[in-house]
């Protein structure tokens, strides 16, 4: 089925213990995209860049199956900039830049193609661009997930709490889910935000792994324990990007279905972190997936 | 099969923002003695307390099938007495009194009938009790599984890897496993513990689960997740008691069921927390017990 993902196509520069990656290709859409075109090759991107974007990039994105009609490149501006440095063992990360460029001006317009999509990824952005993007659809889509941050909680709330009214799924880490419900146990705060909208609660934990909530019912997904975290940048996005690229795929959004989704989302995130940027994830084949998928199925495996 | 378990008994002032709870039953062996009594009916305790130690206490004990011939009752002093308040969101806790009185003496000799003990548990104690107990032992066990912490590595290094030497099982927490062994991974930190001596890894991870790590083989376990925790004080030990009480049970070590000795270990941890104290480990029956581990199954199925 029809996938659209709305986000940031970006650089980066990324330090890390492993080394310094320079104006490399980032973005939540980018993850996001190149994540879900190992699931479905019916990809709608919107986005924005400045004139300095390569086209290669752009390119490789076609070959994926990925459509860029709705990618706004502004010829005479740059493109969105952020740039960070990762340190206590990835635990924490400063940001040492953000220069917005073109992002200033994102105002997304969907082309007619584009309006009829059926699974729907709000990257994290605005609540502003989220709901502009929601409100171009022209036929009622078959899930909406969207990503955000405790920075929106903090400065755009009641915009925010708007787009959570619309939504069927949100992601967001365990502080975020804590923050935006108000309540500290995540079973709580999974209810509490059922009743702000969406019926399914994504809470990603990161090296712990991921918690998919609704109406009552809990899966705990594991994350695979690593040698190696070189790069954890965008490995949210390549989550989300992998989960509802297999929603996509199989246009199944039963509790059963959301499972496995979660499942796809954490390989394609164990994958991302392996290398910087999107390096990884552009090496990627069925079967390297597939034998990362049952890593994780003897990983969690047990019978009593 | 036989069960030892070595470890404190004693008296605990708790507070959390539940309530407080003063000069209540505590103790590693305690509540590691509960947990196992779920699932063994030949466990012997070794310990020390003071006259001011209920007789009570020790009766039902005795009643859940654990033998207390081991355990030295020193009249005309104190028992040990740990006080602390959790706070965060019980994430911290600070420790607000610690008398170690009779604690200060304990030499533990193993009674005769104790000596062909087949199943181990070293509690938390100072590494020369530890190896005391092992070297009383006549016959060599099946399994010797240890707990400790951060504070023996810090003032005990030497002696505490004497004892990691000898053991099957080490039970230790994330940053304790990265201290033990200087690596961040958890893979890499379980690969260096398995160089030390353990055959098996346990990590625990709190709300996060507990990892199993053996010969290149990895289990992840789920945490339950609560609306209400209330008091976190002996979780890990209640983990440890559940974990070799089902072993010893079934009286089969492999990596298979090794994993549901884990899972059995979260489930009695998850009964813990739900009152202060023992509370909750004294009214616990199979069917409540089995349909909690119903939970844990449902909580981490999935099917590719």
């Amino acid at each position: 089925m029809s996938l659209l993902t709305v986000g940031t196509v970006a650089f980066d520069d990324i330090k890390t213990p492993f080394g310094h990656a320079e104006k490399v290709i980032g973005g939540a859409c980018t993850y996001a995209s190149w994540s879900a075109s190992y699931f479905t090759n019916d990809i709608r991107l919107v986005s924005i860049v400045g004139g300095d974007f390569p086209q290669d990039e752009i390119d490789q994105l076609h070959d994926r199956g990925v459509k860029t009609e709705g990618l706004e490149i502004v010829a005479d501006k740059k493109s969105f900039f952020w740039a960070g440095e990762y340190h206590d063992n990835m635990n924490q990360r400063t940001t040492l830049a953000t220069e917005l460029n073109v992002l200033a001006d994102f105002d997304p317009v969907l082309p007619a193609s584009y309006k009829d999509s059926q699974y729907i990824m709000l990257g994290n952005l605005t609540p502003e661009i989220q709901m502009k993007t929601i409100n171009q659809l022209d036929t009622d889509p078959t899930l909406i997930v969207m990503d955000t941050m405790n920075f929106w909680m903090d400065v755009a709330w009641d915009a925010l709490i708007e787009v959570v009214k619309k939504v069927d799924v949100i992601t967001i880490n365990d502080e975020e889910a804590r923050q935006l419900s108000g309540k500290y146990s995540l079973v709580d705060a999974a209810a509490e935000i059922h009743k702000m909208g969406p019926k399914y609660v994504v809470i990603k934990k990161g090296e712990h792994g991921a918690l998919l909530f609704s109406e009552g019912k809990i899966f705990s997904a594991p994350a695979l324990p690593m040698s190696l975290v070189k790069d954890p940048t965008g490995a949210g996005d390549t989550f989300a990007g992998g989960f509802i690229g297999y929603l996509a795929q199989t246009d199944n959004v039963s509790f059963e279905n959301m499972k496995r989704a979660i499942i796809y989302g954490s390989v394609m995130a164990s994958f991302c972190v392996e290398e910087f940027s999107i390096e990884k994830l552009k090496t990627l084949d069925k079967a390297t997936i597939d034998a990362r998928v049952q890593q994780f199925v003897d990983l969690a495996a047990f019978s009593m």
